[in-house]
């Protein structure tokens, strides 16, 4: 069992630790819930710990499918012990459907299919808004190398393959998500960050109710609902 | 000779009109500048005559390096004719230097070195303020297919060369510039639009002064001399 040990940086949604091990932090999930790049702040109760278990529920399901992710395990309702790792500087957005800021800049309907999924590609600095990037701007102001982008890319589509079947048995449309990448002490590349109603665009498959962040961002109400409705359904997924 | 029939379209910069062959348009640059998607206006003495004329140059000059344009001749000192295309719904931003709004959304110096050219897309719609868009949202959207979108990319670096080269013995640095491309009627890609101190950035390769339209966005005055000094040594370079 490790032991926690420094605080190593706090997030808008979690707190990282170090571990008597170096190769090892903990995770800890907040309550604490911002949009629109910290412009909206709030607390959805009981997030913290809806998304650390739903992430690790996630997190293992892509590991048998054979993607490597920062998961180790899960400590408590609100942690998890992961492998530490550098975050590499880029969200990769992976998208089905048409919606949030793609919709809303290309003029089109929420929903609108996409023949294929889509990668978008965003800078990851809250000061600069987290800006959008090409494969280019990545590689040449070197955020990430051209063999470390083109790996991203294919974890990405690989991830959306198992997402994408896992929530269909959930009765859930998975509309897009968001990701983050690592490098481990021994420069393995990994899945990292979390996969959860804040990084998930999650619609019910039947009815479209929005059971994500979407509820918060947009004052739809029944947030708190949402977040438990969709653990409910991952950890029944889980056992289906 | 044609002769000019009715206004097809005015837009910000320039009017197009048929002519008695349905292949052929005459476009008409005005002295009009906006900025900003419109938000800033205000005229520019001289601008129409000075981007007629540089644009008859360079387009003459890209067509000679085997770069297929709308270009046929200029007619008078504001007009030009040119062949009739429906133009693709997509602008290509080649960038060598960081400037504009790439320097600002990630946060770099204007002038930053870029280790290769950077090519941009942005979907060509006012109302949405020319958002930009990866190559999937192009293809999926149907704006324009692979072998298409390829093809733009493959001219876009040629006439990235090409002007380079021509603008260097002009004492200029080429920093970025936008292009749009069209189809003739019999189906030929070519290079539309214009190429002019409304398109390019363009900096005194010896002190970095701005020869372009930078000078009418940020208020910087001499708008008007640095216009009919590119076009002096546009006109002087096409004599080298």
């Amino acid at each position: 069992m490790v032991r926690q040990g420094a605080l190593l940086y706090e997030g808008k949604a979690k707190k990282v630790y170090a571990t008597d091990d170096p190769g090892l932090y903990i995770v800890e999930y907040k309550d604490d819930a911002t949009a629109f790049n910290g412009q909206k702040r709030g607390q959805i109760v009981g997030k913290g710990e809806v998304n650390n278990r739903i992430s690790a529920v996630l997190f293992k399901m892509l590991e048998r499918g054979g993607v490597a992710t920062h998961f180790v395990e899960q400590l408590s309702p609100r942690t998890s012990l992961v492998k530490a790792v550098d975050i590499i500087p880029v969200e990769v957005v992976v998208r089905n459907l048409a919606a949030g800021s793609m919709a809303a800049r290309l003029g089109l309907q929420e929903g609108t299919p996409l023949a294929r999924p889509v990668l978008e590609f965003y800078y990851k600095n809250d000061e600069l808004g987290d800006p959008w990037v090409t494969e280019d701007h990545i590689e040449l102001l070197g955020w990430a190398d051209a063999a470390t982008l083109q790996q991203m890319k294919a974890m990405a589509i690989r991830i959306d393959q198992l997402l994408t079947a896992f929530f269909r048995q959930c009765g859930v449309t998975l509309v897009d998500f968001k990701l983050e990448f690592g490098r481990t002490r021994d420069g393995s590349l990994v899945l990292a960050d979390e996969i959860s109603p804040d990084t998930c665009r999650l619609w019910d498959a039947k009815t479209g109710e929005k059971l994500d962040k979407d509820r918060f961002r947009r004052d739809l109400g029944g947030v708190e609902a949402a977040y438990q409705e969709m653990l409910a359904r991952v950890e029944k997924g889980e056992l289906a």
